[in-house]
């Protein structure tokens, strides 16, 4: 399998996670988005991708994209360990925690639309900041209501790390990055720590990853 | 079960035509969205989804929310006629196409981004109409690709309706209520009008709900 993804990118840290939980290595394409490479946007790239988003999992002969559609195959494609619970109802509530992320959260928050907020709706970065923190205390704070709901395990939903986790970790990497308050979310910031304490969630973490240090400096 | 739902919501559409596609009955619960209603962010619906976002299903004593987990819930519960194919590289490629829209389409232009839109970053309404095409533009534009590469089938990616054409119908829609172009997207439009001629599309259309003719007389 070869992943193609970026540092920083939380789409492609999902990936990395649930790849890591697995056990499965994989090889590894960096596709650069800071301003000014954009190679997410070179034509080479958009052959794999049309929508010209990281990540992208070549296997077999197949592009598949999407992170949440790719980490469903990789649970499907190898079971163990499980990332879903095993009855429907329980599946539904982990994927609708992890969508609340991938659907309400990160959206709004990447890096296109933060660019296309400045440059095509003439935003300033102080209200920048606002949207982005904005976005983050709206999605946060009724997670943490769930995940206070389902306060029976160790991780988000459960005793053992789920799409959910996979899904919370990035995001929340992102909320920290960009100094965001995250105090008001307890249960949430239990459930990242437990995660962070695998070896797997360490090895898949942007600062892991080759060429982080030089990447935080010029930013 | 009993559905949370209203009758422009895009997200709570995709869950009328899923359910209509099995066949499944269900009570129904319209939950005004409209600006001075907000019933959704009403106490009694925020215990019932506390994201204060629709659609939500309740069903055997739980509350499920997050219309693509909805959908795959009814999908493993009642599993004929299936909305995703067996194999897993294609049931991660309609997961793909699905989350292109339900990840960067739908959250972009969905009411409460909008109004933020509008009320905390001071975008005016040409620009916010811009906003919304541009989101609009950016994703039918890959997914054309998408759909025009794996032509082959009826629908989106085969020749039975799938949670791809679940999803694409209900954003289509939203187009041309918010008359975008949508000329350039040949292919997405004959997979639009094949669902369209199907009964189940039909009945989960806007317009076949109660109320849909008073609530467009008041936009």
């Amino acid at each position: 399998m070869k992943l193609y993804h970026y540092v920083l990118n939380s789409a492609g840290h999902r990936v990395r996670i649930a790849l890591a939980l697995k056990g499965l290595a994989f090889e590894s394409v960096l596709v650069d988005l800071r301003a000014g490479r954009d190679q997410q946007k070179a034509p080479d790239y958009l052959a794999i991708n049309p929508q010209g988003l990281i990540p992208a999992l070549a296997v077999g002969g197949h592009i598949l994209t999407q992170s949440m559609a790719i980490i469903e195959y990789l649970d499907e494609a190898h079971p163990t360990p499980p990332l879903l619970p095993s009855d429907p109802i329980g599946r539904a509530q982990v994927r609708a925690f992890a969508q609340a992320i991938a659907c309400d959260m990160h959206p709004l928050n990447n890096t296109g639309v933060l660019a296309y907020l400045t440059e095509g709706m003439g935003v300033d970065s102080t209200k920048r900041a606002q949207w982005y923190a904005h976005t983050i205390a709206k999605g946060f704070s009724s997670l943490e209501i769930l995940a206070q709901r389902s306060a029976h395990g160790t991780f988000a939903l459960g005793d053992t790390p789920s799409l959910a986790d996979v899904l919370l970790v990035p995001q929340w990497g992102n909320a920290r990055r960009y100094k965001c308050d995250v105090a008001p979310y307890p249960r949430l910031a239990a459930i990242v720590a437990a995660c962070e304490a695998l070896p797997a969630f360490r090895d898949a973490a942007p600062e892991a990853q080759p060429g982080f240090a030089e990447i935080m400096a010029g930013r």
